[in-house]
């Protein structure tokens, strides 16, 4: 079983390291960060860098795909090397899936037409163009797509499918291995539950950040 | 304002990307990764490595330092070189930190004799052995130092601390920007509320693994 981890230039690093860390615990899974070229590959605010230990040409047929997002996804909805790969490894995996707006690029790809999905809360209108139909829950299963929405839900969406796919018991012993007990210190981490004009000022700058 | 996580051979991915992607959004502040020398750190599973940007020689005064941890911890107990960058660091910061088992490493550096300090649930009782009083909640204030529970924990550690320096508001602004709204599949992320064998069969296990 290998799990392969798409990461990019400018991908915002909890997108990968929610799955990686959860999802990554399966039982004999290998798991991969793969992108087009091997070597390093730097976060959005360029202060992490990963290493993607495989290039696309080396991983043909994961059995798992998990696309991250961030701000450097906005370059690559035509890059053709990237969606080459997506739509050879989706025509073999089990599983599909998307942190934030990774979910983008599995619409850039074609997959997405007609299904449910989420993704960022930001930019979950974007999915329309691609046929996809906006569905602003946490984790969204259509078929063998799951996307996630934002940046953290990432460590919900990987312990959901483990659960599926190891038996809720394994998924529970990852979640108490990773102390997966959130308890955080507001109550703001949706465009439902944050202060309107926190909401009104990010979803202002984000017209300069999405583009 | 300059934040140092440490990271380390064997360290746990998510130890240090959770306080990096929400403390590490602290406006003007610089994020660097450091390890005893520059270069590529791998994670306790072996599938993921970041790069220490910085080696201890060129971080000398860090506002805040924040030290991951993981199963390459152990190992690093009477390590000359971070305990000695530890001592060096801590007398001028203002902020000193630790997710998971980091905090034994803060413990062994002396900084939690007498005070109170947590860490993942399997080494709590570990911090005894360095006159710390192991305090079973998930981010742990005490003066300038502040441990969070395991793993997972570092994300809540990380908001509860930028709202200290930036304000409510701004720690609000960033938990929507990464959509933290935790939706876990399942109510089993500490020893308290997971299924009674499970905390077993893992207690088990970890004497293997925590040595």
């Amino acid at each position: 079983m290998q799990i392969a981890i798409v990461v990019f230039d400018r991908f915002t690093a909890l997108d990968a390291v929610g799955p990686y860390e959860t999802l990554g615990r399966l039982p004999g899974a290998e798991t991969v960060f793969v992108a087009e070229r091997t070597g390093l590959v730097r976060s959005d605010t360029g202060n992490l860098a990963l290493t993607a230990d495989k290039a696309f040409a080396e991983v043909s047929s994961p059995d798992i795909v998990v696309v991250a997002g961030g701000p450097g996804q906005a370059a690559l909805m035509e890059n053709q090397p990237l969606l080459d790969w997506l739509r050879a490894a989706d025509a073999t995996s089990t599983w599909t899936t998307s942190v934030c707006t990774g979910s983008l690029l599995l619409a850039a790809a074609g997959f997405l037409d007609g299904r449910r999905a989420t993704s960022h809360w930001l930019a979950l209108d974007q999915l329309k163009r691609f046929g996809a139909e906006p569905t602003p829950e946490r984790v969204v299963f259509d078929g063998k797509y799951v996307t996630a929405a934002g940046v953290s839900s990432g460590i919900d969406m990987g312990l959901t499918l483990l659960g599926r796919i190891a038996g809720d018991e394994y998924a529970q012993t990852v979640q108490l291995a990773t102390e997966y007990d959130p308890q955080p210190p507001y109550d703001a981490g949706s465009p439902d539950k944050a202060p309107a004009h926190l909401v009104e000022e990010l979803r202002a700058m984000s017209r300069f950040i999405l583009t």
